[in-house]
């Protein structure tokens, strides 16, 4: 079986809500329009249907709960998401053998009371969280509980890159053309999510901790000559802050602490990239996900050439079994 | 013979005229403290002695020449660079084959006569830019003249990442802790400017023109399915702007004009990200370059590890001569 972990849907009860509260609702009828299969079921099974024992643990899309507005717009958006995704894995357990909640990371409170209504009540098999909630960083007091919740439930956290509605980059000239947010700038933001959690020594807190980065680990796998010989040299390139004690409060190199996320596949087709990923994170830290229905083809493409990938990949049957099934049945703990 | 056609070397006269125009001078004593080989020959010779038949195509560090002021500072600076630079390569002529122009960007007459000057007169094999004047990019009418004056000379242009003085991100919360800005900031800003050169047409006007990226093609290479397939559908994620007409009026795929860049082999010792970004540009455009000294040992880590995993890769003789030192002699036009 192949299981797809990351590919995004939008439950048809929260879409609706979107188009209601989102001042720019209209972009998201021509968003689905385009991708059809995002809210449409007839169309997205069509599209599974093309794939052999495949099957999907769902999320929602961007843009991040957070974006919808303060608490309670943003709390309760995430309870329509996770009743509508409850739904549909309740309705469709033989296409979607579980769902990852969605939460309002600007209530500290009520993100940490919906993670638990998720798990606990809905059965949600893990939680989405974006590398930046409206800009701040995840390592701050409002957000970092989630981590030890996380850690206790022994559930993975996926970790989405964000543009982050008021990163002041974006707005820049050299930032804001021609996508370059999404096309470099998102891998980027999931690279710093991954060094704010590494520095503020959530490893060490939490050894176990499964948090699967999007995008086969941002750009960390491709850079880990900066991540590792790089970052052991952290404070010779600062003149205004001593980072000297902070390497010395870590147990281990900064490098040692990046392989310890797990990565999604989705790199869209790339045979090098995916064996530099899989090089830098290991066999057991890497999952199938396509990404999907983002594509030229509506939401086939990215499944079916990142299924060819793995499937090419020189590994042993065990290995490729893992990737595609046995990781996600240990981290989500799926029942076989 | 290995050409190392990325490392950094401060001319002595350069490096006592930044002491006095930076006002943060006494940091510069404190970096040549801490590498020494940056400035100080004997040093450097002593380095580079640890390897066969090793020579350096020398070019300057950062900070950007812009980054010292407006003309005529910069103007100055890069004169004394140059100056300081061709002195070099004419007493050590079996050490360096050659030297990097650098060129005051935020003048754009002054720049112009500069790369001229170190060209015809003193003998500069290539010039190097980084990838932002002081945070605009580099297509702009004050900059882009230099890169059809390039073309014209046929030589290489080196593209260097830069943090970007006035970027307002690196101010930001998000970005400026941890040195993230160099980890992951600077290929991300090389990215960023690569994306800037290909949209503004560049390679339709000058399909020979020869841009070395730094760190072998910043993100490019690794996430090939963002720039290949992603940006086929460029405009699809964009309300604001229509990007169709700008995908028409280039000859080809956004993808195809990436892989038109040269790339350097600069990731410090990893294997797997070198496969990948050789796997990107192919053997004929990738040279050796180690960006020496900034590592763990002062200026020797780097070339190490560069040419062992050179030496391990498998590919033929041929290929590897051309990596060491083919594409150099080409590209540069230095005399065997």
């Amino acid at each position: 079986m192949k299981i797809d972990v990351v590919n995004h849907i939008f439950p048809k009860v929260y879409f609706d809500k979107m188009v209601e509260v989102l001042p720019s609702g209209k972009d998201m009828h021509k968003r689905v329009r385009a991708i059809p299969c995002i809210v449409d079921l007839d169309e997205r099974f069509r599209i599974m249907d093309m794939f052999d024992e495949y099957v999907q643990v769902i999320c929602l899309g961007a843009p991040p709960i957070e974006a919808f507005g303060p608490p309670p717009i943003s709390t309760e958006m995430a309870r329509i998401a996770n009743d509508g995704m409850a739904e549909l894995v309740n309705k469709y357990p033989e296409r979607f053998p579980g769902f990852i909640a969605s939460l309002p990371m600007n209530d500290p409170e009520g993100l940490l009371k919906e993670a638990q209504r998720a798990i606990k009540e809905l059965g949600a098999v893990g939680v989405q969280v974006f590398s930046n909630v409206n800009g701040r960083p995840l390592d701050k007091p409002e957000t970092m509980p989630l981590f030890d919740l996380m850690a206790d439930f022994d559930l993975p956290i996926l970790l989405h890159p964000a543009r982050g509605a008021d990163f002041p980059d974006y707005k820049s000239e050299t930032k804001s053309h021609y996508e370059i947010w999404w096309t470099f700038g998102w891998p980027y933001e999931t690279s710093v999510a991954m060094a704010h959690l590494v520095f503020a020594g959530l490893f060490d807190r939490h050894p176990d901790i499964k948090i699967i980065t999007h995008h086969l680990g941002g750009m960390v796998p491709y850079f880990e000559g900066r991540v590792g010989p790089g970052w052991d040299q952290l404070g010779t390139r600062t003149s205004d802050v001593d980072y000297t004690q902070l390497l010395k409060s870590l147990k281990k190199r900064p490098y040692d602490y990046f392989k310890m996320f797990y990565g999604d596949t989705a790199v869209f087709g790339s045979m090098p990239a995916t064996k530099c990923g899989l090089a830098f994170f290991g066999v057991d830290h890497v999952l199938f996900g396509s990404d999907s229905p983002f594509d030229p083809e509506r939401g086939s493409a990215y499944i079916r050439w990142t299924i060819e990938i793995i499937e090419r990949l020189d590994i042993t049957p065990e290995e490729r079994h893992a990737i595609f099934e046995g990781n996600a049945r240990r981290l989500f703990k799926l029942k076989s």
